[in-house]
């Protein structure tokens, strides 16, 4: 499974990237390879900056085996040790504050026992929306889209993984969401419902699901005009991203633990950050829309 | 001693802040007091953004009680819950790239048994500085001051706060040094050697060396001419002190996670910060100077 999921997601990487270069032909994708030192394999970071669509972005994946850290396992409650893991991550910043922020993640966990055979492996995963101004018309597009491929799989999972997501990216120091939610998943596992090939074509058509939801909704808002003040909002609320990436987020602190390649961990970062002191939007202003709709999770599809 | 200490922090606050406005009579510190809503007491925030010498800079007071979280005890590793925690803290993030960025904390911690008597208290802090571009001059004067009233209070503290500063401000993802040290300490309480109350004159000795020492490099090197890749550069080393407050810094999570005022704990927070991918300075540019010296704690005291 190690082998098709990474050759799936090597393919999905260069989709999504070429598609972005055919529509801002003057900006390209770097191409980074690199391998992981404290074990087996690597990974390719692929990297737009300054672009006419993304101030900053990233489309990683990575393939890499080895020994877990021990606080690792102990979090993880796990007998074996030895691990290989593989994913394809991206984090796009857009230039443009009327188009929200994304990111979206799939990966594969494998754990071998001291024979190197694979004793268990699920997928996890998930895709969420940080608008900088509310469009109600593209967080409900957004959330119905995944919800079709949710449903054709089995209609529990699209509340189910909705409600993990919208608990997970929570900055609960600042009590109030990082974004507009989406899916949020984990442990998807052989159980008696599904097989780990069941999980494996979910996984193919959630990632297949990323390129005409999103850019259905960049191509809208990335002409939109924009002044000085709309610029300075998106980066005060970029330190709310940089906030829950550095002090919540599971992915990231793995990374920095397991010494993964830290320019690529930290790519999500965003390019051009403010932390203002005590910044708070006019009252009924558009940005403090987005402050209010963050304060409790809504349900987008029952809203349509 | 609670008290005592309160007024000693309420003047140094004051202290501080009216010097730095007398040298920029064009900028001036807010002043927000606020109530700790998780207990009793509360501070006095005093910030100042956009001004000529700082961009962005805090000195924070503050005096609270209350109950300890879970997780904070085990830690901590006391019989006790009930703390008075009282401290000054300040974080200045000049606007000039050859000044470097400084913090300096003072506090007293105690625990309280459930008659409300206090049963232990000590006293900790720190000082360190962070530049941009190194004048090794300034580097080793703001060691020496420090030393100096160090070997007045007890000849062996120095080399002991300097490694603890050295390696508490470690940013160990990135493998480098934060800043280029100063002095931290921690459990500062009466033994067979010293009273509290001895530990208290040190302590007013630590705070009072700031200005003088500050003061010495700021006005050396604030007009000093810079041009946008000093800016560019001050911007990308301040989003490694973000890293450092968000991922490692013991007082941020201490004040995240006991519900202090968030805009108050994140004053330290840079204003303007970028994250570019993988930037790497030209070889031995003055930029790569900085990055070599991070790599590994140098013996300011030695090398002058």
């Amino acid at each position: 499974m190690g082998d098709k999921f990474y050759n799936y997601i090597k393919k999905l990487q260069i989709e999504i990237t070429s598609e972005f270069e055919k529509i801002d032909d003057s900006s390209s994708f770097s191409n980074d390879k690199w391998f992981y030192n404290k074990g087996t394999g690597g990974g390719i970071t692929k990297i737009i900056e300054n672009g006419k669509l993304f101030e900053k972005g990233g489309v990683n994946i990575s393939s890499i085996g080895g020994k877990l850290p021990k606080d690792i396992i102990k979090q993880f409650k796990v007998k074996y040790d030895l691990f290989n893991a593989y994913g394809l991550s991206l984090v796009l910043h857009p230039y443009n504050p009327f188009v929200p922020t994304i990111h979206m993640n799939i990966r594969l966990f494998e754990l071998l026992n001291e024979k190197g055979s694979v004793v268990d492996s699920w997928f996890g995963g998930g895709v969420d929306l940080t608008p900088y101004y509310i469009f109600k018309e593209d967080i409900i597009f957004f959330h119905h889209n995944y919800k079709i491929i949710c449903d054709e799989f089995d209609t529990k999972i699209y509340s189910e993984f909705k409600k993990k997501c919208d608990s997970y990216f929570w900055n609960s120091h600042r009590n109030e969401a990082r974004g507009v939610g989406g899916l949020f998943f984990d442990y998807l596992r052989e159980n008696n419902k599904h097989s780990l090939l069941d999980w494996y074509k979910y996984i193919k058509k959630f990632g297949s699901t990323f390129l005409p939801t999103y850019l259905n909704i960049l191509l809208k808002r990335m002409n939109t005009n924009f002044n000085k003040s709309h610029k300075l909002w998106q980066e005060i609320r970029r330190g709310r991203y940089v906030e829950f990436n550095l002090v919540h987020d599971k992915g990231t602190l793995f990374g920095l633990k397991t010494g993964g390649r830290i320019e690529s961990i930290l790519m999500s970062l965003p390019p051009k950050v403010r932390w203002n002191y005590n910044f708070k939007p006019a009252p009924r202003s558009k940005e403090d829309e987005l402050v209010k709709i963050l304060k409790k999770p809504v349900d987008w599809i029952k809203i349509k």
